[in-house]
């Protein structure tokens, strides 16, 4: 394991996303680890991923780890399954401090709750091209058989707030169709804005089809690193500090994040700041924390 | 009128949009002026512009403007609502060449089919709360009365290929409904998208309501604005030329750019190529054509 002399247990974790869903990881992170503190980044100047390059992730996420670098995060946890699956390979080699990103966490968990070994994934068009998911979890059950469903119009559902209507479950049987016809038994929520569907997605799922959501495996994980790192930390943070426990910063359209924010988040979010995310390079990580 | 000596009418038009709407605009342009260039900027690697703030949405109009002064363009459309609402101001003022953009073509055309002064505007929600179609058509005609409906999810269901669809069809008698209520005779579709699936739109609005494609009026604007300053072309680009008639360039995802385009443009797009806007800076543009 790589050592981290220079992190301590009182730094914050740092958690992005290309804009709100990432907040359903950062949640995760505040109820499984609540001394921890938390800089938060969600990316709305260019939201979304899911329907973008590689090559174009891969900039926007190096551009934000030298930001989180910036304000001297312990970890980096990836909450975008789009980002995690186009950046994390090349963010984790160049980065100084450790990373997690949501699809490992999310194929394990589908692969010890799967009874006939056929696992659907739903995800952006990009997540599911990649092709992670289902590297994963070959990885760990080679004999696995993976089914994957790009689902390119719930996040603007989502969005939209059409959280519970009759065209949101239109939709999500019209993508459930042929993963139904494949028998799945697990099904892992592949994007981080899908759990605020999560009913739509189960009622057109049916009740016999596990939903995974890699948020609350990806707390978990990150939980065990940072003890393992010995960087967890075991004291709340001093309440008098100038700095809240929870930052939040976007690229853009700082209010109407922080109005979405509130509707997810119970604890409180108080301000949010937007950055000039295009001030930081976009060019691979270099060893040091330098802009 | 100011003067431009330096421009010439063998130069190209510039036309740039968030992604890929803009081409609507492209094609009027082209069917009405056969003998003139085109090059064509979709900003792909940061579309949707709709949901974004006034700031981005200028800042990165101006790098797109900046690259197609590099292309020495003798004119440049905005061919996209949003921008055109939140950037047209600051590039008419800073730019050297001619600029126009979709609104106020579209605004005059209304107030010349309304029969009972009452409009309807439907576009995304920055268009809508920018309250530009308001203002140009009050400056026209000071007593009509204007209902505009943002409608967001039209843009996800065009570009997932719902163009007729029972959804796209229940999502437009929603977003229509209070128009109906108002009692409007003319629609203004306020978004280079919503062309596209004019059908599903004029099903929603019902038959006794006039439908505005800004495109049209657009290009018939440029035409006259090239006609008076002496900038029309009047013969046709030479055809042994190596450079093509019209070029198509994207900041990202240049395939999947392609293959759309050729959906709906019927002179064939050869090629596209990927630009690296993020070199182009944000800041208002200088009075030269520095980069």
């Amino acid at each position: 394991m790589r050592q981290y002399s220079d992190l301590k247990p009182g730094m914050p974790i740092g958690v992005f996303d290309s804009g709100i869903g990432g907040l359903t990881v950062a949640r995760e992170i505040m109820r499984q680890m609540p001394n921890e503190k938390i800089v938060y980044f969600g990316d709305t100047a260019r939201v979304p991923y899911g329907s973008k390059s590689k090559e174009t992730v891969t900039r926007y996420s190096r551009q934000i780890v030298r930001f989180l670098l910036d304000q001297k995060v312990k970890a980096v946890a990836i909450a975008c399954n789009t980002a995690s699956a186009y950046a994390l390979p090349e963010i984790e080699k160049e980065c100084p401090v450790p990373v997690i990103g949501v699809i490992r966490p999310g194929a394990r968990t589908a692969c010890s709750c799967t009874r006939n070994g056929r696992i659907g994934v739903i995800g952006t068009r990009a997540t599911v091209s990649s092709g992670s998911y289902t590297d994963f979890i070959h990885e760990i059950m080679p004999e696995a058989e993976v089914f994957a469903q790009a689902c390119p119009l719930f996040v603007p559902l989502v969005e939209e707030g059409l959280w519970e209507d009759p065209v949101t479950d239109e939709i999500a049987r019209r993508y459930m169709a042929s993963l139904l016809d494949h028998g799945i038994d697990t099904l892992i929520m592949g994007c981080t804005h899908y759990p605020l569907i999560r009913k739509t997605i189960g009622r057109a799922a049916g009740e016999k089809i596990s939903l995974i959501n890699p948020a609350y495996e990806t707390a978990m994980e990150l939980r065990h690193m940072l003890e393992e790192l010995k960087l967890l930390s075991d004291q709340r943070p001093f309440l008098g500090s100038t700095t809240p426990q929870y930052r939040f910063y976007v690229s853009d359209m700082a209010e109407q994040f922080q109005q979405f924010a509130n509707s997810i988040i119970k604890y409180g979010i108080l301000a949010s700041e937007k950055i000039d995310i295009y001030h930081y390079s976009g060019e691979p990580l270099s060893a040091g924390r330098k802009v």
